[in-house]
């Protein structure tokens, strides 16, 4: 049997999705508390990685188990893990559902707080940049990288595994939103590579900021060259927020 | 010379307002950034004290300083605060201000997050309820608590001082309005006595759970009995929001 999670976690404590070595990772500690409920040692597969400090309010993952979940599963997973991190729902799935595979997109949101003195609420989850930005320059930007097309000039390395094998992604939405104390860029693709939905945010920065090095967001894109773009922006004020699945 | 603050704070690290034997006090640390500015001993003293744990979007405060005070003033100060108090800003004042007695008014709200699971965002900031909650009923009974009356009955005995002295209050609004997650309360008032948001709250809960002892809010109003109204309802899902001046 396969069931499917739908978990938000505040990423703050937290050394990522992936199970590392040093620190604690969300994974790890569902693996550990389904693992427990169900006597029986079960991994979890994530829709994928979030990066240490990121959080989600929707990420996605399933597991396979043998039995029938117990009844009052949810509740007893959430009890056993950190309040950081909830459990929303758990349903049963299709033997071949994969929460990886099988979703189609995935929605990012970056926060910017954009007056004079942070917010106590919100320093933890957004960007305090309380500096001039041309919302205009950094949205007709953005418009130039939508569609399809080789982003490896916005990824990073990854540490290992598949990722960044094929870095040909579709990006359909980047859209710079106005909301309570500043900014918000969403990002809406197919998939993204590593760190790319921050290096992104880091080039519209610079675009918005008037400080652009001589090479735009989009000859950076064409350069697909890592080194013509700016290091990624802080980790803290991204939200993974929804998975996208044709069922 | 004297000035006003508006500041806002996370009170979740905090033992409150005031300055306490035990525990770090907001105002023990404005009073510690501010001497340390002016290089002389500064008192500060707020609109109202709040409880250990509850927030303020906008806290306002005065002292008197016997010079102009320095340049970038705010910046400092934000820079000797720990990140859960922000400054947002700084204004001379007439010297006949005064941060409590001119106070005509004060806005808390009070929230509740009624989805079966928390969320990790908001779990620091509102009360998880997930229970059958009856919203027209606790809105009628708060209702009936509308206007000027004695509201000791609603009032914990205060430590010390003049708090508590008079116990009539003028309760302007207290509507209970749905937002995401939930519903939240918002009390407008002259002012409050001690714990009285808290106490009013664990009342009208009592209503819309539907669990009301034989006493009703209104009731116990006139009682004039502490003992008839529950145990305040905890601090952290509240906020000082406004407090309000005539100029």
């Amino acid at each position: 049997m396969k069931s499917k999670l739908v978990l938000s976690y505040d990423g703050t404590p937290f050394a990522g999705w992936q199970v590392q070595p040093n620190g604690t990772s969300i994974q790890e500690l569902l693996e550990r508390a389904i693992s427990c409920l169900l006597r029986s040692n079960t991994k979890v597969i994530g829709s994928g990685r979030t990066d240490a400090g990121v959080h989600a309010l929707a990420q996605v993952a399933h597991f396979s188990h043998a039995q029938p979940l117990p009844p009052r599963f949810l509740r007893s997973c959430n009890a056993l893990l950190p309040p950081q991190i909830r459990v929303h729902s758990v349903e049963l799935v299709a033997e071949d559902f994969h929460a990886r595979y099988d979703a189609y997109g995935k929605i990012y949101h970056y926060h910017l707080w954009c007056e004079p003195i942070h917010s106590p609420f919100h320093r933890l989850y957004s960007l305090h940049y309380p500096y001039p930005f041309d919302q205009q320059a950094a949205q007709e930007a953005a418009n130039l990288l939508l569609g399809t097309h080789n982003f490896s000039s916005f990824a990073n390395a990854a540490h290992e595994g598949a990722a960044g094998k094929n870095p040909v992604r579709t990006l359909k939405r980047l859209q710079l939103v106005e909301q309570e104390g500043g900014l918000r860029f969403e990002f809406e693709a197919d998939g993204f590579l590593y760190k790319m939905v921050r290096n992104l945010t880091a080039a519209l920065l610079e675009v918005g900021s008037g400080k652009s090095k001589s090479s735009t967001p989009h000859q950076i894109l064409l350069s697909q060259n890592r080194r013509l773009a700016p290091a990624p922006a802080p980790p803290h004020p991204l939200f993974l927020i929804r998975v996208l699945y044709l069922t």
